[in-house]
């Protein structure tokens, strides 16, 4: 009935990226810069902080390029790991021109889910990045992979298992050190996770594999203890919670970092991460974009007047 | 890794007790009623329904003759378990006088809890409530019990395992079918629940207990899950997770209903209620109240358009 937990995990902070990336106000330089720099304070080791997108489909990252040359002149540049999302080779060329270090590309394994955010069948989708993957490669840039819907889509309800093991072979080929299994509409259950999971440690260790939880339902924090009992180690999170879910407006999407540190913490696992100065951050993009906080944790906090 | 789950869990329902007494707004007795109404149709079995307290000091719960009355006369009165809070012999009198058929008495692991709560040490509480416990026992109305603070206080901090196994047993003793352990103010976490519960389901079997969980900082449905894996089947919740948190304004009390229920549901663990009617009865009473929810379950639902 115990399962061991492993002694520490590592958080991969998704907020200024993902997470304002799908928050409808469209917040400054300055803004997102202090966002990160107080983020970067809190012991996160890595942090997603923008992506290599048209301005005109997605204001909210416009301004990759000034972002990453002002982070690029900051202390924790090369301390920490500062992925940015590419979508193409375009987007992979910018991203090597402006000193990223690392990079992420992003398939699912829903073919209408693909079809739908990237026009692409999911063949099409890693044929796509794969001259994007090897750019990075002979560049010396690191590469993450992300895999949407792999607890279930949208459009096609519970996807298949067969076709996520092909796509983390895919993406492992390509070259990318971690890929992160993504519950993008917050359905996923413990089960599931245990069974999914079981499944996919026969052929891949822990440290190769994030898990990315959505809260939509409240079960992120049930769905990342179970992965904890399954072995995993490395879990995406929001600042706050950041992000919303884009398929249902006024519900929750990531998982809140302040919840996942806090449940992680309690246990004795060590994330390394300073919940105080998470706070910190999170109250100063809270405040910005007019927005309440998802977290619990936070909640409690803030409202315990600290 | 895998621990085998329950095919079937019980829910109690505290909303119209435990839930609206910690609400600032005292509700009229027709819109309590309606509550009840609409969660007795859901499937739930058990409904805590109202508290016989003094109505200068409890306010919220200062018509329970009147709500009593009106139960009475429904037709779930004799298919459902409707247990009503009694905090000594005069309320447990007037219990008897008005057809209650289940009680519920309450005490705590921490004395500093319990001196503020109820002016009483644990021993003292104890005390207090055999007399309570006698006359339950021979008028042929069921007991159950609470037990607050077992997984911290907010005076004292951890409280005592083995002044809860002294608790537990002195409960069961007085007759109490069902103890109900409490995470009062939200800080258990999962590892702490399974080491508890390793030692209680040493001498009490998973149907003499019930698991109160707070989702005070996001980790109750991680507990439950924790509970599930040791065993536990009855779980205390309340719609929508009325309640708040009475020792930070502002934040999450109660585990909601909804979101205990999706989980389970959604790993194969039955428990009879509907998630639609169940929505139905919140929204309910939610729009009484003027309250958004703290369910992520019910926030996507009613954000889903339904």
């Amino acid at each position: 009935m115990f399962n061991t937990l492993p002694k520490s995990a590592r958080i991969i902070e998704v907020g200024p990226r993902d997470g304002l990336q799908n928050e409808a106000k469209v917040l400054d330089l300055s803004t997102k810069v202090e966002f990160i720099d107080r983020l970067a304070l809190t012991g996160l080791e890595t942090i997603e902080v923008t992506s290599f997108v048209r301005a005109d489909k997605i204001p909210q990252m416009g301004d990759a390029k000034e972002l990453f040359k002002t982070i690029k002149e900051r202390d924790y540049y090369n301390k920490l790991n500062l992925p940015c999302l590419v979508p193409n080779t375009k987007g992979m060329e910018l991203a090597i021109d402006n000193g990223v270090k690392e990079v992420a590309i992003f398939t699912a394994t829903s073919n209408t889910f693909n079809q739908r955010n990237i026009n692409a069948t999911i063949e099409e989708s890693l044929e796509r990045f794969r001259p994007v993957a090897k750019l990075a490669t002979d560049n010396g840039i690191k590469i993450r992979g992300y895999i949407s819907t792999v607890f279930g889509c949208p459009y096609e309800g519970e996807t298949s298992v067969d076709s996520l093991m092909d796509i983390l072979s895919a993406l492992k080929d390509m070259g990318c050190y971690e890929i992160s299994l993504g519950d993008t509409i917050g359905v996923a259950n413990p089960l599931q996770v245990k069974n999914i999971l079981s499944r996919v440690f026969k052929t891949h260790s822990a440290n190769e594999l994030a898990m990315h939880f959505h809260d939509t339902r409240g079960l992120a924090l049930a769905n990342i203890l179970a992965s904890l009992e399954m072995g995993a180690t490395n879990f995406d999170s929001s600042a706050a919670g950041l992000g919303g879910c884009p398929y249902a407006k006024g519900a929750t999407g990531n998982v809140a970092t302040e919840d996942v540190v806090y449940m992680l913490e309690s246990m004795g696992v060590s994330t390394g991460v300073d919940l105080e100065k998470m706070a910190h951050a999170s109250k100063y993009i809270l405040e910005a974009l007019g927005k309440e906080s998802s977290s619990k944790y936070l909640t409690a906090y803030l409202a315990s007047g600290k």
